[in-house]
């Protein structure tokens, strides 16, 4: 994660939720009222964005303490608490949803991943992601992932190439494709092509691509597709797999396995913020 | 919802998306060729979004034809087409991610939201919105709960007053809370009031809130406080509710609902993106 | 006020003013220098902007030390200090004129204001602001209003529904207006309705609008409309009223008068910045 | 004016007044109703301003016809119509108040200068604006002195020297000053003298200064000092200059007067935007 | 190359050059007066930058007419016409400098490019470009390089993993730095180790690393090393190589050489524009 | 240089090499390691843009202690420091390229620049530069020349007036279209008029203006134009004069010499970044 972007963005959430000023905070409370307050848990789950707690704050003032208790892929209990903070009242306050709404996306996410890599239960299969995330928010999403101990995929467009059905019809063919790609791509970058069938697989081989996806396949499909590819080639499943039939693909012998159902519709973790020792002048 | 800053937003997505420019796309297909494709439903819903469309090929061509055959707000039935596109293949493409990741999501924020207002089945109460969104997708997810019959309450700290616990404490009570807060506030900005226990709908009444919210409380018990709020003051029942439960709340009184699982960790509309007559020279 | 909007728009004013560098500054004083200075005001009137100053150097330096005399909202006499500041030459003299130029605008607006409210010598009356504020100033301006003893509208087009003649002739009368817009608007937002008959008074009322605007009425006008309007809707006279008819409203029974004077076509409060102690090395 | 800037200007005001939606006018009009508005004079004056009808518009929709009635500089009536637009309701009207409120203001700026022009009467003098401006307006101020034929002072800090007394104090004198300035100056630049005594005049005259000011001196003690500097160095008079003493000043042999005022607390013109043949569907 | 992230990066060029205002254009020509133009080479080259010109002059008008005579990666000689454009004479002044500026840059990289592999002469060996880049400009760059017949190693750090002397050493060795990273690193990333001795291309093989950089050896031990790595591992010369060394690299067998002279400190190609019907009315 | 504008844009630069994060170092060190490192001149020249380096790491973390050995326009050897920095190896690593691309490009000019006034030898002749730099860069750029003994030309379009051709030639003249554009131009801005022949360098002078630009003469014709030019006119020379011809242009008695290439083309000066005390934990 970039922290420098990741605090540009936190600026333009809370130009969203905070505008031209937080009415309720601010004709309540003054500035120089300090508080403490604790990020816990109300659920079970995987944590991630503990970062994001200091960077949003240190938008508004250098003069919040944050203690982490939780870090970054910690596991969590419901009822444990992730931080404690104390500052100024107003700025705690104005700032909690922007927090809160970002750490449980992120953790969520993390509890997501996590969960779908303990069920697979194989660690020679990799949980990945994929560019389906919420616009705006892939930096967050795609850092969370690694919290759950998934795995990232291309990041975007710019930075792999994946050769789907309109790539290939358009260029005559997976071998044409991958040859028409590679005269012009940069070294760094990787050739992915997506098949549909076993002649396409073969096809994908001989055209020397860097990486494989077996596109809804099923295991047994997959066993059988695996052993046409060599070793030095990654091969990646991919296709509606979710957590209900993650656990059959144990021992197919994939190397990925690609589940936007990390990162899209994930359950948020219930994570509230909670005034500890009150509101103290 | 703002199309000037719709366009700035989705101006970011693609930075996010496209970045330094698409390799796949960029090395297969010239600038000439042009496509057709459409925009399918893969699952029943609620659209909405389907503005996005246009206004995102706009950011890289006015060449881009785009036939509406639902719109935001409309049922589609697994299977039907949403909208048809015509223009060049590389925009087609380069924008798909883009589109699909944000009309999916306010397609599925719309389905949720008329899925609660169905199962609520009482037209006489307001399913309603809360902060708990994506950070920086505020805009595209309250127009998206319009879409599916739900109402926006207040967008955002700027445009509303909440009291809570910690600002009624600290004030000296709701009355105290309510009265520091009138005396400074804009008189088109309404007050809300979080109310625990019965005492506090009592005060709140006398303290004069425009709104009262219901924090927490069964429907037999909202049946109660409802009797102690005169007409003219608006209650909003929330904490907690959800598809499950939300059917209990039937005739329970109350003018509002708020439901932050309608935005929060919902499930997007399956919504894919096919060239339909193929890629044409 | 939003103290992240506001370091972001003072930047911008920065740019605005010191583009590629201060070329008298640079080329005379070197950035070891230190000096003193004070904000000293040239008029009496009410100070709104103080924060502004800390804000401005804090974009170059946390170097500098800013010591408030007047706060926002106080009254200062002609010869009165509202601020010492001492630190880097270069800082000081680079900011002076942005500085300046934002804290005289703010409490000429603020002093105008109490004008007004002094005039009016009601204190059942609120003076409002407006939307006709300079472009990009409006929530320096909004924030300076309350600090002369004002209080805010609707902030813009997003956070409160005005319906004007237009609205109304469209929808086919004032009831119709607002039972559509009531239809579909959010419930913490209220609803103005413009009036310029007592017909439209006794329209509005039934309609059931939050706050109805006589618009261009006399004091007795409004004293008769008043007497229409019951006690839970608040009533605004608008139109023209200035500084020199404030004073017949007194009385009148209306809640608000709106007068876009306070804010447009202000003088600015004469506030000049001083070298105090000289230049010292 | 640069066209581009002004236009990434108005979409900022835009963000400022429309926010995330236009209720009024989002709730009541749809987006295929098309209307006529004529922006309407109701003061007399002097136009400022005309371009930025169209550029607001645009930022939305290329669906706006804008006619010009009057052009910058153009004397105005009372009753006279600035211009007449005809397209989408939902437009004209979003947009209404961003347009009126930087025209009338505009307007305003090249009123006061043409007021002050008009009362000087004297063409051998120029009416000069100064860095009073409102931040982040200056670009759009500055072009409307020059539409009331005044002319434009060094427009920010970068593009203009001017040696005031604290640089003179620390530079040792007005010579040392220009000396150390020059040395390193570009070519292309002007340097300023501000004096306050007929020494400093001869001074800054031996010096070498392009332009010297006078600052708060009467018109006959300029007329004595104006004899004292050469012909090929522009002289500026400064210093607190207003309508009501801008007569004074004729025939004092001054190049310059530099007038706060006519860009500070200035009396915008007043303009409407009016609909002229009604909503027309 | 991305065409929404180009408008925007010359709108930031346009904002520098022609900042509030281009005082030579506006005071001297009309907006009406239209000319024509030509970009015209005046040294022998290859092009690179054409679509720039429409870009630029897209933020102002869409009025302008542009004839491409050449396009991105042609050989263009001393005198030869690279594009012809017709609009307004405004736009076309205005905007000149920017587009000379950014398309000589570009050109100039083509050229230098083109000629070092040219020179090189091997069609086995790749000119890759390298992240010494002028800061801001890198896809302008690194697209330029493919115009002149080069290759893009990683675009930035994002994008590739490139293990140097104190990455390794920290890590304890080349092998256990790149499992440390491949242990975390996503599939569709590429590793690259950078050697220095006969013993690390050993390790950098044995560790699995997709790239080898063999930095600063002779063509000859360049082939030696060479014969240490299998086939399926890229090779990458770096190190001082320019264009009077270049030639010594031919058949040494190695994949890719990277000359971040090509980018960095590169002859513009002198391109002028000139107006060639005169100014027309 | 505006240090505000000077971290907005490296801020920017860091963004283009960040991007979503730096895969090689945070992948292999953690964020608590601490290292040394110095920046040292491989070769010998002028150092420019020392500020550069505190500028860029504060973006990330205020925990960089950075001690300068050199400072702007001193001049280094090949082999010694410029700079020794302590601090977070991730940032260290993190930042290296984007301050060595920066400051070697503006050490690369103040170098050039330095070459070229060396070169003249005649200290009544200035170097200035051009506004041929490298879009984005031109504060960074004109401030590199400085350092090395060069002084800058107009910063661009809007802060100095350039008469050229076709200028000239649509006014009806130089005399003409000096007086055009003194009628409308502020009196802060110089009007440079570029002359090709004797007789237009007679009507420049007749006509009044500030700087006369003798386009491509010889050093004998300057000699000559020179003669005709009073002395409290500047003159200039300009066109393809290079490090090659300079020295010839001594004592011709122009002021000024504009020399494209002291920007444009530059070989950046040689800076490495190297860990001195290694990595210490």
């Amino acid at each position: 994660m970039n922290i420098l972007s990741a605090k540009e963005m936190i600026a333009a959430y809370l130009r969203e939720d905070v505008g031209t000023g937080d009415l309720s905070t601010d004709l309540v409370f003054g500035k120089e009222l300090r508080g403490t307050g604790v990020f816990l848990a109300k659920d079970d789950g995987i944590v991630s964005g503990t970062e994001i707690i200091a960077l949003t704050y240190s938008l508004y003032t250098n003069d919040v303490e944050v203690t982490l208790y939780k870090h970054d892929g910690d596991r969590v209990s419901k009822g444990e608490n992730i931080a404690k903070v104390d500052g100024p009242v107003w700025v705690l306050l104005t700032c909690e949803r922007v927090i809160l709404n970002l750490m449980q996306l992120m953790s969520g996410i993390a509890t997501a991943t996590r969960k779908m890599v303990d069920k697979l239960d194989d660690p020679s299969i990799r949980i990945v992601d994929t560019r389906k995330t919420h616009p705006g928010l892939r930096m967050f999403e795609k850092y969370a992932v690694t919290c759950g101990g998934g795995f990232n995929h291309r990041f975007a467009l710019y930075d792999g190439v994946m050769l789907k059905d309109n790539h290939i019809a358009f260029a005559g063919g997976i071998e044409k494709a991958v040859a028409l790609v590679r005269s012009r791509l940069g070294h760094m970058v990787k050739v992915e092509v997506e098949t549909e069938t076993e002649e396409q697989v073969i096809q994908a081989v001989k055209a020397g691509a860097d990486v494989i996806m077996f596109d809804n396949r099923t295991p047994e499909e997959i066993k059988h597709l695996q052993s046409l590819v060599p070793k030095h080639i990654i091969t990646e499943a991919s296709g509606g797999i979710n957590i209900d039939s993650i656990a059959d693909f144990k021992g197919c012998g994939v190397n990925c396995i690609s589940v936007g159902g990390i990162t899209n519709g994930v359950k948020p973790l219930d994570i509230s913020f909670n005034s500890t020792e009150g509101i103290k002048p």
